[in-house]
C-alpha cells in the first residue's frame, strides 16, 4: 500500500509473471511487461507463488502480483 | 493460474456474471460478455457465488470470477 | 449484500440445504424451507459446498448459505 | 467433516476433477477416479472451482476437492 | 457440517460459552444452555477460543461455536 | 467477544445496517433496530463495510455486524 | 455484490483513496476520481483501511476499495 | 512446521480423529491410528475442532489435524 | 506497509484503541498513547473494528491496529 | 478483545506456550511466564494449536496466543 | 491448478522442503525428493515460507508446497 | 512454530526487512537488525512479500516476518 504520496488515488492491477530462474525474476518480468503501457507504478504485493514441474524438475516459477499505480489528474 | 504457457505475462480481471438458470450459466455469461473486448482469455477462478431471492424463490445466481488472459507482446 | 433497498436493516441467517441432484437444488431446498417462516428474503451467499459419498458415488450435495432478509418496521 | 460415524479415524485426500459439462460432473469425475483405489470414502468438500477458457468460451470446469475416507482397523 | 441425515435443512446458530475449567466445558455450557430452547442440535464447530486473565492467571475460557440443528417439517 | 461477564452464554446475530451519513451511523442504525426485540446486547464486530454508488457519488454505507447478546437464564 | 440489476455483467476495479479527514472521505475521493472515466459504478466494498503517521499523529487515511460497475452492451 | 531437523523433506497428511472425552484425546486417537503405518511423524497442527450433539449433549469431539513426517532417503 | 523509506527495518506493534465518538477517534487514541514511548511511527493498518453496546445503544468503538515504526540504527 | 474497560489502550503480544498435559496447560504456561514482566493482562485469544510427536505419540502441545494488556497512563 | 491437461484427475500432495541457500532451492529439494516415488508431477503452489535462525543468522529456509500430479488410468 | 525445544515459552515479533537484491536478503536484513537487541531467535515465518517500483523497475523487496524467540527464565 503506498504511504508516501498521500494525495493520489491509486488503481491496483493483478498480474502473473513467470521465470525459469527465480521468484524475483518472475516478479520483474511481470512489472517490465506492465511498464510498457502503465506509467507511475509505485508498489507491488505478492499474492501467490506457483510453478510448473516437468520430468520431476521445477521448470519455472509463476508469481501473481497486485501492482498499484497512480491515477493522474 | 495458467500453467501451460509459461513465457507469457497474464493480467487478471474480476467479473460478476448472472443467470436465472444455473451457476455454470452465470459463469458463461460473464465470460461471453468479456470476450467482446478481451482476446486470449485462458482461465477463470470462482471467487464467490451469490444470488437473489424473490417471493421465497431463488431468482438468479451471481458468480464473481477472476479471469486471466495473456498480455500480448 | 443487498444494495437496492437502502433504508432497511437486514438480518442474516445461516442455513444448510441438500439435494441429490445438484448444487443449485441444494440452494433452492434451503431457501424454500426457510420461506415457510421468513418473509422478505432478499439474497443469499454460498459459504461452503460439501457432500456425501456412498459406494464410491456422490450421494448428495450440501450447501451452506448465508441468507439476508429485511427486518420490518 | 464426518459426523455420523464417530469411532473412526478419517484421512483426507485432495483431488482435482474436471468436466466439460458442469461443476457437479467435475466433482463426480474426481470421486469416481479415486474410487478405483480408495474404499470407504464418506464425504467431500469443495475447496476451489476453476476452469479453462478457449476462444472466449468456457471449455471445462476444474474442481478441487478434499475427500474424507475411513482408515480401517 | 452434518453428513448422515441428508434429507433435512439445517440452521446454524452462533453461540459463546465459557468455563473456568476447560475448553471442553465452555463448549458443553453453550450447548446445554441452547438445549433449553432448541431441539435437534446435531453438530458444532469451534470458531474461536479466547479467555480472560486476572492477576496473571487464566480466569476462564470462552469458546465461540457454530451449532447446526434440524429444521423440522 | 465479551470478556467482562464471564458466567453467561451469548448468542451472536448477524445484521446489516445502512446510512447515507457515515459508517458509524450504519452501525448505530443496525443496533437500534435490533434493540426493538433483543435485550442485553453487549458488543458488536464489523464483518464487512460496503456501499452504493449513484451517479459517481457514494450514496450510502452498508455495514455487516456480528452482535452478541446474553442468553438469560 | 450488486443485487438489484440482475441482467448485467459487472466488472470490479480495485482502488485506493486517501483523506486527511476520515475513512468516509477516503472512500469518496477514490469514487470521485474513478467517476471521471467510469460510468455506471454501482457499489463498493472496503478491502483494507490503513494510514500514515507523522510525528505521532494520524496524518491521513488510506482505504482500498473494490468497485463494481456495469459493463454496457 | 518442523524446525529442528533441517536436512529432511517432510510430507504432510490430513487426518480426523474423534473422542468422547476431550479434544486432546481426539488428537491422540488420530496420531495413534496413523502410527500403525507411518513412521517418523514429527509434528501436528490443529486445522478444525468440531463435534456431535445428541439429545442436547456433546457426544464427542472431532479434530482435523495436519501431521508432518520425514520422508526417508 | 511502508514504501517510501526503503533502507530501514520496521517493527510492527498491535494496539487496541477506543472512543465513544468514532472509529477515527479510536485510531487516533491508540496512536497518541503509543507516541508517548515510540518514536518514528510511520503507518497503521486496521485489523478489526468492534464496540460495546449498552442499553441498546453503541457505547464506544474499539479498533485493533497494527502500527509500523522504524528501528533506528 | 476487551469490552469491559473502555477507556484504556491495549497492547497485544503474541506468545507460544507448551505443555505435555493439555492445551489448557500450554495456555496457562504462556500466561504465567508473561506475568513475570507484564502487569494488567486482560484477555487472550488462541491463534494456533500445534504439537510434537515422538515415537508415534503426542509428546506435547504448543499453543500460540495473542494476549492483550492495558497500557497504563 | 493445472489448466492445460483437462481430461485428467489430479491428486495434490503437501510437502515441506528446506535449503540453506534460498527459497527456490527449498522448493527444488522438495520436488526432487518427491520425484523418487511420484511420476507426472505437474505444478506446485507455495503455501508457507519459514526458516530457522541460529546465532542471529538465517540458517535455512523451509517452504511448504502443494504439489499436483496426474492420476493415471 | 518451534518444535524442538519444548519446555520454553516463545514470544513472537513482527518485523519488515527490505533489500534491493532479493527476498532472501530482505529476510536476512530484518533478522540481522533484530539480532542487535534480541537473543535466542529461533525461527521466522514470512507473512507478506511486497516491494517498490520506480520507473517501471522493481526497486527493492520488502518482507514482513514473524520471528519467534525464547523467553528466558
Amino acid at each position: 500500500m503506498p504511504t508516501a504520496e498521500k494525495d493520489h488515488v491509486y488503481k491496483i492491477l493483478e498480474l502473473v509473471g513467470s521465470s525459469e530462474a527465480s521468484i524475483e525474476d518472475a516478479i520483474k518480468n511481470a512489472v517490465s511487461r506492465a511498464a510498457k503501457t502503465i506509467r507511475d507504478m509505485k508498489w507491488f504485493e505478492v499474492v501467490q507463488t506457483r510453478g510448473h514441474i516437468e520430468n520431476g524438475t521445477v521448470r519455472h516459477y509463476q508469481v501473481t502480483l497486485r501492482v498499484g499505480f497512480t491515477l493522474e489528474g
